[in-house]
């Protein structure tokens, strides 16, 4: 390898930092990169300095946001007694894909894994219980993935709220629309037969 | 996706530009850039631009070299009246790698393409013909890639060096060491027999 320019070497090594990428594919995007007009390779050096200098949490939901409170937070139309908790801010904007909910938002930020030694100090859920407790809220949706550390996060936090008479409820757990019977889950199905509903 | 702020969405785009980067990949990516400390995410911002900027062709072998010359045309102790034609600055490493070769390269940056518009004159193949008739150049090794590009390009360049008076060879064709002949295509093996050898 002594016969790689350093500064391309360095650019590999910058990509194989990230997550899933490899060597190889580490040494093919520093050669992609070299053959990129200079303005094109300022302007992704430049997307990642940006990014980073412009793109903050939300003071009141804690999303991902270049404003000064996110656009969801700042929208008047929307609901802002009904909260929904998302581990993550893709999760938002999964739920937004929906168009279903009218509601706000408070993204976690990961959930609880002693695992991945992720405590309940490490996600925003202090900043939820101040929420919840100042602010007029009528309802927390639990929207955690319906994995065993979301579900524990979900659990944890629910008690949490508890004692603040504020309703907390869960997504529902049933088969996926367009999914196929024969292979559901057998959790999953009892889930959807607990969970039957008249028509 | 409006949701998104502009700037996260920005660099999740640069990701997406990179070759064999989809869009849920670059979206992980930019969320990672996001998490990075501030330095991290300079100095990759840095080894972009450095990458761009002191990394630059070798004027004798078109090998990419952040020197004025790169270090294996520098070599005093190399053969410089052996090159070894190859198609991209990757094939001199694995060259490199095999510790045979004492000769200097010459990288010609692709090879011939007409399905991807590569001409002739899209590759270093005018460099080659000056250095070959303006130093003393002994034997010229073809080591393109055994596919049909890499051997038409390779058969381009030998015709039009045949009357420069010089050697032109090409890397030899047979089983790959290590290989199991069961599964050797027929083409792979007549080439072998074709170019058997006394032992």
């Amino acid at each position: 390898m002594q016969y790689f320019p350093a500064a391309l070497q360095d650019l590999a090594d910058q990509f194989a930092r990230l997550p899933g990428i490899g060597g190889k594919t580490a040494q093919r995007l520093a050669f992609h990169v070299l053959e990129l007009p200079l303005e094109d390779a300022q302007s992704f050096a430049n997307a990642i300095l940006a990014a980073k200098q412009e793109v903050h949490t939300c003071p009141v939901c804690q999303n991902l946001t270049d404003r000064e409170i996110c656009p969801i937070c700042d929208d008047d139309m929307r609901d802002h007694s009904q909260i929904c908790v998302v581990a993550e801010p893709k999760d938002v904007i999964a739920m937004e894909r929906s168009r279903e909910f009218g509601g706000v938002y408070h993204v976690l930020h990961g959930v609880i894994s002693p695992l991945n030694r992720v405590t309940q100090d490490d996600i925003k859920i202090r900043e939820l219980l101040h929420r919840v407790g100042s602010t007029d809220v009528r309802e927390v949706i639990m929207a955690t993935n319906p994995d065993t550390e979301g579900e524990a996060t979900a659990m944890y936090i629910s008690r949490l709220l508890r004692p603040m008479e504020v309703k907390v409820t869960r997504l529902a757990y049933g088969v996926p629309v367009g999914s196929q019977l024969e292979y559901a889950d057998e959790v999953t199905l009892s889930r959807a037969l607990e969970g039957r509903q008249e028509i």
